[in-house]
């Protein structure tokens, strides 16, 4: 029992130079600039080319990456057909996995596998997958599907899309921090099925299909919709002590916190507070942020010596709320940002690849043979 | 770099009472019942069954199962549809993907994770994953989808879709056996990332869209195919030695042979290949039979002392061809099989569920401040 790591907790199956976490002090770089500097100064694109090929572009190299993601937005036909004959009340990630392995069928170029193919539909999918994403919101609400727009950023186009209106600079920048901050996460559970995906030599549509159905789960993923939900239970900030008590009597997990690696604050749940509270400070917006701010009381209170603290989910559905999206789509606004990070990671895991291939401890009978139907009780 | 577990060779993340391998000596059971018994006088649907509830079912389960496979084998309209739209030269598995992908919007109970809506989710999956690759692989070659019927056993309906005409008993019969060998391999890399996924509370289609991804990889799955491609290359018996030779003086992998876990002949491979061989003594049919000998011999001459034997991959092949399919199906029916475990290993985590989420060792920079684009060289 003992030599069990169960959850692969501490167990190291790979190198990386892409995310550094210290759990115990709260810190997170991506090629060792903290987090919060990419936030402040870089911006998703920035922080997408400098993953995938585990270096700082420069500007030359970023003006081009730029370009290339703007000329590469529009998505086949045939597939917004498919988005637009989805079942209107399908969970927005299973229509996203869906549309992402179908773009799989309809790319030429989906079955290669060399180092330069897997960066080339990296960056098609990085572009597309903004698009995809608003067109699964547009469709599920009736609205017409708005087509990509070349002049706008990765963060505005996507805002522009979804919402069918353009939004102020400020709203594209606080959406594009918020992207940055989701990026990448080291060998978060997505990732590492993406990567163990990709350990048997598959393509990378398979890996990105696979890491959106990990990311979906409420463990991971899916918790930034569920502390929307909770925060609609409790209704009122006087009211959010004692239904964080009353759960963590019951023994029931409160989603927003708690983390395997971190153990203290996670620090992009800093940034996202600051712009929670920004947020929360416009008129009659303050409802959301003062339950949040609530909980987190309580919960650092009652477990926070245990290490359970607020993790990213935490404060971004307050940001993304301000910004007109439903909780729906949370989860697949994650995978629009983490799309960076999963394509990096395959990238940087397939040059030294070797097939993820753990094992079990058996605990079933032994020595048994086939018996007869007639023969069994 | 020591401490690295690459691969996760030989890490315990979890026990598990289904299927039992001793790599050094050959040996595979499913609920202690050595493979060779399972082939020899079992069927599909009762070792399916076997491993979804991790017990040898009693002859009225067995009945009670065997009705539900038959009654839940069509698939919905939108689906067959979605299938003849597909674009005719994909992938076979990038389809199936996208197929069961989509398959999981149209069920209702697909959002559901109790351990009662995953065992009925796996059920109706079971029963539609032949009707999927069979209706694949008809409108890939242009032909009318066959719809399923219910009087024939699971492997007899699913030849009978494939190739719109009855199997004679004998060759539903061998196909059953082919499907018993695949049913279920312990932590293979399918089954683990199917694990990975539903480690975060994901859906059952998530964990199995994530499986079919990874199952489609050379070193996977996907290694049944290109064993056919090689014996094509290779054309005769007398060229197959010289042409293993050839690549492994080159350093090339060889398809079909090596394992992660055996290190001497793999059992499944030795009941295939008594089955390939019978399929070899009938007139003309022998040519794939005698190159696939000689490339087994040389194999174990030249790298059988670094354990490097034929797999289960290495003569399935030929038994598929006798039955009329053509080697792009051949990982589909791989997955035809492999549903079973799949679909039973995520039962099983899920009872005991933590979030899979291993580490890396941070090789990157350290202490990096964000520069100014202008800054940089
Ligand atoms: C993220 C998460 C899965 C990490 O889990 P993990 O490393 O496997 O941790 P465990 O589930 O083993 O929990 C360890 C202990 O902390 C407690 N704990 C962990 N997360 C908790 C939470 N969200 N609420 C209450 N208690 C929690 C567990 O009950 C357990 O306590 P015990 O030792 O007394 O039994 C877990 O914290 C969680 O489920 N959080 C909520 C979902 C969420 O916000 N996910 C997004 C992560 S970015
Ligand atoms: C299945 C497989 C991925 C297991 O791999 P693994 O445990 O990661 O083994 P490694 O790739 O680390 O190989 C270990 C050694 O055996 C050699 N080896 C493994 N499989 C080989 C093959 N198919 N042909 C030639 N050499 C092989 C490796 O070159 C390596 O040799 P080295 O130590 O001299 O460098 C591997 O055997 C393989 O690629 N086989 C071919 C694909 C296949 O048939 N897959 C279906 C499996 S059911």
């Amino acid at each position: 029992m003992s030599n069990i790591a169960k959850g692969l907790e501490g167990v190291l199956f790979t190198e990386s130079k892409l995310t550094f976490i210290n759990g115990a002090e709260g810190i997170l770089t991506h090629l060792g600039i903290p987090i919060q500097e990419w936030a402040e100064k870089s911006t998703f694109e920035e922080l997408s080319l400098a993953l995938l090929d585990a270096e700082l572009p420069t500007a030359e190299e970023l003006a081009k990456f730029d370009a290339e993601l703007r000329a590469n937005r529009s998505i086949p036909a045939e597939l917004v057909e498919l988005i637009e004959n989805m079942p209107r009340r399908a969970h927005p990630m299973q229509a996203l996995r869906t549309a992402v392995s179908y773009l799989g069928l309809l790319d030429p170029q989906s079955e290669e596998v060399s180092q330069e193919a897997r960066r080339a539909i990296s960056i098609r999918m990085i572009a597309q997958f903004s698009t995809i994403i608003a067109a699964i919101k547009r469709a599920q609400e009736g609205q017409p599907i708005v087509a990509p727009r070349q002049d706008l950023t990765h963060a505005g186009n996507f805002l522009y899309m979804l919402n069918g209106k353009e939004p102020t600079a400020e709203q594209a920048r606080l959406f594009d921090i918020a992207l940055i901050l989701h990026a990448d996460h080291g060998m978060n559970a997505s990732t590492f099925t993406a990567i163990a995906t990709s350990s048997t030599i598959s393509d990378m549509y398979s890996c990105i299909t696979s890491a959106i159905g990990a990311l979906k789960g409420p463990l991971h993923g899916g918790a930034n919709e569920q502390v929307m939900v909770m925060l609609d239970e409790v209704g009122s900030p006087d009211k959010a002590a004692e239904y964080i008590t009353d759960k963590l009597d019951k023994k029931e997990k409160i989603m927003g916190v708690g983390h395997r690696v971190y153990k203290y604050f996670d620090p992009r749940s800093r940034v996202l507070r600051d712009y929670a509270e920004v947020v929360a400070n416009k008129e009659g917006r303050s409802n959301y942020y003062q339950i949040l701010e609530t909980i987190e009381k309580t919960v650092v209170d009652r477990i926070g010596s245990k290490g359970i603290y607020p993790n990213v989910d935490f404060y971004s559905g307050t940001v993304y709320s301000d910004l007109g999206i439903s909780k729906e789509y949370f989860t697949p606004i994650f995978a629009l940002a983490r799309i960076s990070g999963w394509c990096a990671s395959v990238i940087e895991y397939s040059r030294d690849n070797r097939l993820l291939r753990p094992d079990a401890v058996y605990t079933g009978l032994s020595d048994q043979h086939y018996t007869e139907l007639q023969d069994r009780q």
